[in-house]
This record gives C-alpha cells, structure tokens and sequence, in this order.
C-alpha cells in the first residue's frame, strides 16, 4: 500500500472504532469533518517516510504514530480557525468546523481529537510497550508547553514574540515529532531525526508565508495575506519575497544533509529534493529556479 | 507522605519541568491558575488509593496517573467555564481563567493541560513501559470519545440526550479512569476497579446536582441553580431532593461493595464511607441520617 492510502486507511480504522453508535453523534461527525477528507498529510508521509527508513519492522506502530501526528495537526486546525484566533470561514476548501457546527462543538473536536491522538498511540505502542514512551514523549512535547504547537498559538498572544522561537513552535516542533517518532516506531535512535524534522518544519512554515504573501485566493484553498492582516511574524514580513526564497532552499538543503545514515537514506533524499520543489509557489517557480 | 502533599508535590514538579522561560509566560501563568490551588482533588486522591490498596510498588507511577487525571479534570473545567459552554465568571471563588487571560489564553490552556497529562503518563510510565499502555488507554478512553468526559461534554449540544449517558461521560468516566490507571499503575489488573471508579462518580455527580439546587451561594465557590437556568439534566430535576438523596446512597454502597479482594480493601471502604458523609450538602444532612 502507498503511504497515503496506509494514512487513509489507518485514520478510517481509528474513527471506526472511536465513533460509535453510542457516542455524540454531531461530536463525532464535527470531528470527521476536521479530518476527512484531509490536505496533504505532509507530516503523516514524513513519519511513515523515516520509519520506512529505518526499516519499518512494526508497521502497525509506525502507522499508530503517523495518525496521531496527522490527528494533532488536524486539532490545531481547527482551534487555530476558532473565532477568537483567526475566525477564519473556510479550511480546505470547505466551512470551518466551527462554521459547520458552532463553536462549542469546534471547542471539543479539537480536544477529542487531541485525546484520540494519544489512544491512536496507546493502541499501536500496546505491541512495543518500550517504543510507546518514547513515542508518547516526543509527540506530547511537540505540542504541550515550553516548546509545543499549543505553545507557538499561545506566542500569539504574547506581546512580545520572536520570529524563530514562534516558527518553530507552531510548525517546527511537530515535524520534528513526525521524524523522532517515526523513527521510535520502528525502533531506531530516534535522537539523530531530530534536525529532519526541525528544519522541513520551518521550510513548510516559510513556504506557508509565501504562499499567504503572493497567491490569489483562487490559487490556494485557504484565506490569503492573513499575516500582514492579523499582524503575524512571517518569513516574507522580515526578510521580503527573495530573501524567504533564499532561506527556504537552504532549509530545504539542510534537511536533506541531516538524514542519518540508514538503509533508506536514498530515496528519503529523493522524496524531499520532491516535496522542496514543490513547497515553492507556482508563481514564484522561475524566480527559485 | 499524606496524598494529598503527594498529588500537590507531583503537580508542581510536572509544572516546573514543564513551565519553563523559554515558554510562552502568559499560557503558563493561565495554566498555574487552572490547577493551583485546586479543589479537593478528588480523583487524583481516588488514583492514588487505589494505587495504595493494591500495594503501590511503583510509587512514581502512581503519581503520574494521579496527575494525568486531575490535569485532565482541571482542563476540562477551563473549557468548560468558557463563552461558548457555561460563561461562568468565577471557579474555586476565583476569575475562570477565560476571565482572567482571556478567551484565546483559556483555550490554549486546556488543549496545555490535556496534553501536560499524558506528557506526566509518559514520564511516569516509562519506568513501567507494560503499565504505561494500560494507563493511557483507560485514561484517553475517560476522555475522547465516544464515552469520555468530552464527549459527556459534547452531549450538551445534542438535541437527545440520556440522562444517565451523559453523567456517565460527564463525569463517571474520569472516576472510572482513576481507579483503573491505579490499580495498572500498582501492576493490578486494573478491569476489576472499574465499578467503583463508575459509582463513585456518578454519585459525585448526584451530590454535585444536590449542591447546584440546595446551596446558595454562599456555601458554596462554584455559581448555584446553573442546571435549571441552563436546562441542564440533573439527578434533582429527575427525581426531586429525596430521589436524589436515596439514589447517592446506594452508589455510595455500591462503590464500597465492589472493592475487589486486595491487600487494602478495608481502608479504602473507610475512605469511601467518610467520603459519602462528606457528600451530603450540609443543609441536608439530617435528611440523609
């Protein structure tokens, strides 16, 4: 199976059993709504890419770590869309969950799915118990308090923020848990990942920032030239169109550089040569080239 | 150690691991008013009783449940005190922390506190890696969905709802997680636990509706008479003060009835028996007697 369709599969598996007949049934839908049918599952691929890597000797786990980063990606989403952040209408293309179901039921389907994220764990780490807590340790710091996705939203609040320390805690720090526990599940040294993770992280964040700053509505399905209107730190705000450019190609490099040596080294470099080609904005294709 | 200093103690070290310079201040200081001082910590000290009637071989352990499960109550509390749930001004005769960090702060420290849980399971648990998947599955199946205290929560926003689901996973949910993470916190087999973790809460939930519609404010440091201004399902509003009365009594003995054959069975019945007493709204003692 391709690691999309392994992600797929693995996320319906999940909601089958977590969204039962006896459960919230407006709960349970508001929360497939957040998650089906989803984006690129960038950081899901990432984690099944390093544990393919790593040789990938307990898939069932690998896709237990995948779903719950994919699951805790898909919760920032939604409280991040909340009308006292960035009220935003639409996601993916569609209604917000809290414009699809109000906002008490966007409120608990982003808790609910951060607690499904952590069962999705519990379950495929039930069969590696010594892989499980290092899994759990590096998918919970990548998004509680100091370092985590809940604590670069809580930079926004801040009144003063650093452009590096809030980057890498809203995006960083789960990319850098999809390689960490990627690695964990298949029961390699998660350490060395770590710095994969960390600077694809702040590539997708400065691909992000581009895109906010030079796309159309019409090319992207997500509200534009949302950081200069919210007043948010963005790579294009602090170093301009050539200069975010410029940092995206060197992150992009570094994060080819740091793979560890392993048995799927090669073709991991491939996928990201891949995926860094296609982070640069179509408009802005000839200016990177 | 009382258990009470034991559950402050763990709690606070959790926050000092966790709550750092390099985090977001204001999201911290929102987090420490969520959890400090607490209110009677219930079922951190239900966890720990458990854990010690069971023999409580791994101390550290224990602590780590105990916190996971008063983090997640203490979570559940700040969403549910917002704008979009209760609105409630104050908790612990304190401001609610949407009141006192405002909206988006509230919303980030519960997601915080959700997941400072099960980053203390984590910990805890790696010392104990077989322990560990039986603490996280009981606890995030007392949380999510489809009978955690999220989706308890969840079933106020149902146009149907059943009165004993929804204090099910309102609130007997958590009970239930607190006697089953200390028993696998203690390497008892944990599936035994779960009656008393279920009675017990569903008798705090009585007793919580019996204080709602007998106290006033004075008596109490939580608003009074939410449920009938909020249409809320209670046991009072189902079966009048006397039904309720009888209906906490016989949980009560239905809690301490199922304590399974273990080395501290007698002193945690007289824990229960002191807790019913404590139960009952001073105005209605003697009704009780």
């Amino acid at each position: 199976m391709d690691p999309q369709s392994r992600i797929e599969a693995h996320l319906s598996l999940l909601f089958t059993r977590a969204a039962t007949p006896s459960g919230p049934p407006l709960l349970q839908a508001a929360m497939r709504h957040a998650v089906f049918p989803g984006g690129a599952r960038v950081r899901a691929r990432l984690t099944l890419a390093v544990a393919y890597a790593c040789g990938d000797d307990a898939p069932s786990v690998a896709d237990a770590a995948a779903s719950a980063i994919e699951l805790l990606h898909c919760a920032s989403l939604v409280h991040d869309d909340m009308p006292c952040f960035d009220d935003a209408d639409t996601r993916r293309g569609r209604p917000a969950v809290h414009r699809a179901y109000g906002e008490p039921l966007a409120l608990l389907t982003g808790d609910a799915l951060i607690v499904l994220a952590f069962q999705a764990l519990a379950e495929g780490g039930a069969k590696a118990p010594r892989r499980l807590a290092s899994m759990m340790a590096a998918v919970a710091g990548a998004v509680g308090v100091p370092r985590g996705i809940v604590a670069g939203q809580a930079w926004e609040c801040e009144p003063l923020a650093d452009l590096s320390a809030y980057q890498q805690a809203k995006t960083g720090a789960l990319f850098a848990a999809a390689t960490i526990a990627g690695a964990a599940a298949a029961g390699a040294d998660p350490h060395p990942w770590r710095a994969l993770g960390e600077s694809l992280g702040e590539a997708y964040q400065v691909a992000d920032d581009l895109l906010d700053a030079v796309s159309s509505e019409a090319d992207t399905d997500k509200p534009v030239g949302r950081d200069a209107a919210l007043d948010r730190p963005s790579a294009v705000r602090a170093y301009g169109i050539q200069g975010a450019l410029a940092l995206l190609e060197s992150l992009t490099k570094a994060a080819a550089d740091s793979i560890p040596d392993c048995q799927g080294a090669a073709p991991l470099r491939a996928l990201i040569a891949q995926e860094a080609r296609r982070l640069v904005p179509k408009s802005l294709s000839h200016a990177a080239a």
